[in-house]
């Protein structure tokens, strides 16, 4: 089996100050040609650490990625170090130049400086990868058989040079194994409960299948692997053991897909050719944003209205003084005229409507930070649902937003058995 | 120096279908109390990958933790490992199962489970450290002068322990230097650009002292890191070394925290006592996301008017449908007549406005993909800005937010001039 390792270079990984996303694309890709990845390092702006991860990670995979240090700027020592580090010596590349001047002339239009210039400088040992969107050079090597790809870590850049060139090199290049995943999406059962339901299914599968449990945001997503040299058979034996497992959590099943949530209510909304529209306090435009994220949303999604103050509730959805006078922001009362309220306005199919307190400021005896009311609703019929959210600001808006999707998703659902 | 390394373990990170972002944030809570990260590891749910990387890391650096493998699920191989790995046998914990007890009576206020029980188990090797947040224990062992924190992957939960327990341990245990950061976040000007500018700042710094560049959606955030024995003397040295660097910057400086824009803007709007809503098209409530995710924010923030279709803008801002006629929804007038809508609605000092094509699709050859345009303005006077991104959906979404909170605060701060 062909595998891969990824060395991040970077002080800025390991003191915290960015999150690592380039490694979880380029996983999912090499993946999907059926390269596994065996490990990620990542490690600082420093000689000794990069070199020794280079050997290292040279003993434990075929194919090694390395990114970041590419950059215009003094901290980053990766290309002196690969030039070393594979016997070479810099030279200016005629292509990476001009791809640089094309950059600087046609598309940023700046001129060019000495920094941009030294860009094009490479290892006389490498093949080079040229990068379209930027103007560090990505840079190929082998050595003992061992192939390495240097790229920017840029992820914009990193995904065009994978893209355009890396992932068919290497689909030609090697006989590749077939790997398969299936991934189905649940709400509102918790990981451990959902083991108890399939503990059957999942202690006679095979050993060419892996089942693993990732929980986020109050879903748990269900991810089948198998792996195996024929393609037609291994998505054969996925295909039914997947069908199997729908089967089992079909009480808690949002999508049979890899997708969130807000694409999976997008699809069934364009499917019933319907409109949705949003009325916000606590969530302060995040299901909008949720929403209108999907390619194609502008179908089905006409706008929002997201109410902060008392004053903004009154004006943009009339809701009623009386009603938060009497009942407070965080009320039934108030979630369903909100929604009311914003039907009359963006006259959508459907209305959601969220107020809560998120904290960490704000909570009061009777309502403690984390209460949440939320309402769906059509011009017939309103459903609400109270929620106590126990966590931080960032983590209680989005288990809003969440459950306010889903509950969306469930009044559609018992919409279309009526 | 006492150095820590960081192993994540999961299949889930090196297929890419989850984001690490425990990593950054231990990352960040070490270096904060004068522990550097050394290295960070992945590794997926198999036996042998597991065991060569404790080797391995316990090598490398004197503290080593262990994120993920915990939960109740049987992909979960960690603790078995770590029994056998430092010598113990499985036993059930008293206080870890009072604690699993207690929270599935009161907090979850479910039945619980075998499973949850067994969760309770952990070697006897072990000290264990009480997880108040969920059912999964840490444990923490050591072995050859090497200390070992085994952590559950959920963040809150991890935070929790850290927070609660190591850090002040870790502070207690060693005699650790001093480390301090200082960064200072700059727009509109890129990463070689801003090199150039700082050169000579740059290349006479003293050893103990580094720069980092971090750039991220049209932001570049500068960096110093020191590092030395004396609180005091660190602290001096970078203090100075950072007020020459503002000066430097300063045409591009918005904030000189590590903090984001929204934040920045937040301070702002309530040092002047004033108030801001948002009128959004194309970035569907990313911008009142943004604004509203900060703690506080309903001190300033009212409300805002999402208006994706031609309809909601007429209703909603009474934009004139001539003008959606004559120059369509993405053009200077349409944004310039959101403004006053909204103002009019929200009544708040300021208001931002904005019209664009995010893509993939809905571009035309006079208006391609990536067109933007944004006003801000306040009762007196409104400015606009056209800009024309080239990049996917998600990365225009971001960086049509960020130029436009960057336009708000340019016209504050002109405001104060006046």
């Amino acid at each position: 089996m062909i595998t891969a390792s990824i060395i991040t270079i970077g002080d800025e990984l390991l003191i915290g100050q960015v999150i690592d996303t380039n490694s979880a694309w380029m996983a999912q890709q090499l993946n999907s040609i059926g390269i596994p990845v065996a490990r990620r390092v990542a490690v600082g702006d420093n000689w000794d650490g990069i070199w020794n991860a280079l050997d290292e990670e040279s003993g434990k995979a075929n194919i090694i990625f390395i990114t970041g240090g590419l950059g215009p700027t003094a901290d980053d020592i990766t290309k002196p170090l690969l030039c070393k580090y594979f016997d070479g010596e810099l030279i200016i590349n005629q292509a990476a130049l001009d791809n640089v001047t094309h950059l600087f002339e046609h598309v940023f239009k700046r001129p060019i400086t000495e920094r941009n210039i030294k860009q094009a400088e490479v290892p006389n040992t490498c093949t080079v990868i040229l990068n379209k969107r930027g103007t560090a050079s990505g840079m190929q090597f082998k050595k003992n058989k061992t192939i390495y790809f240097s790229l920017p870590g840029v992820p914009f850049e990193m995904m065009g040079m994978m893209e355009d060139y890396i992932l068919p090199f290497l689909s030609n290049q090697f006989q590749l194994p077939h790997i398969a995943h299936r991934t189905l999406v649940t709400f509102g059962i918790g990981e451990s409960m959902l083991a108890d339901l399939i503990q059957d299914f999942e202690t006679t599968l095979p050993n060419n299948i892996k089942l693993a449990y990732l929980p986020n945001h109050g879903i748990v997503r269900l991810r089948l692997t198998a792996i195996g040299p024929e393609k037609n058979e291994v998505n054969q034996l996925i295909d039914a053991l997947f069908a199997d497992l729908k089967i089992l959590v079909k009480d808690y099943l949002v999508t049979d897909e890899d997708e969130p949530m807000e694409r999976k209510i997008g699809k069934m909304l364009l499917e019933r050719n319907q409109t949705i529209s949003t009325a916000e306090s606590c969530t302060g435009g995040y299901i909008a944003h949720l929403i209108s994220s999907v390619p194609g949303s502008s179908a089905y999604y006409e706008g929002s209205l997201i109410t902060y103050s008392y004053e903004a509730k009154e004006q943009l959805l009339a809701v009623k003084q009386s009603t938060l006078a009497q009942f407070g922001a965080v009320s039934e009362e108030v979630v369903k005229e909100m929604v009311n309220g914003l039907l009359t306005h963006t006259k959508t199919n459907y209305g959601i409507a969220v107020s809560g307190i998120m904290g960490p400021t704000g909570g009061m005896p009777d309502k403690p930070t984390g209460t949440v009311w939320m309402a769906v609703g059509n011009a017939e019929k309103i459903i609400t649902q109270k929620f106590h959210f126990r966590f931080d600001r960032q983590k209680n808006i989005q288990l809003t937003a969440m459950n306010a999707l889903n509950l969306l998703r469930m009044f559609m659902l018992s919409n279309d058995k009526e």
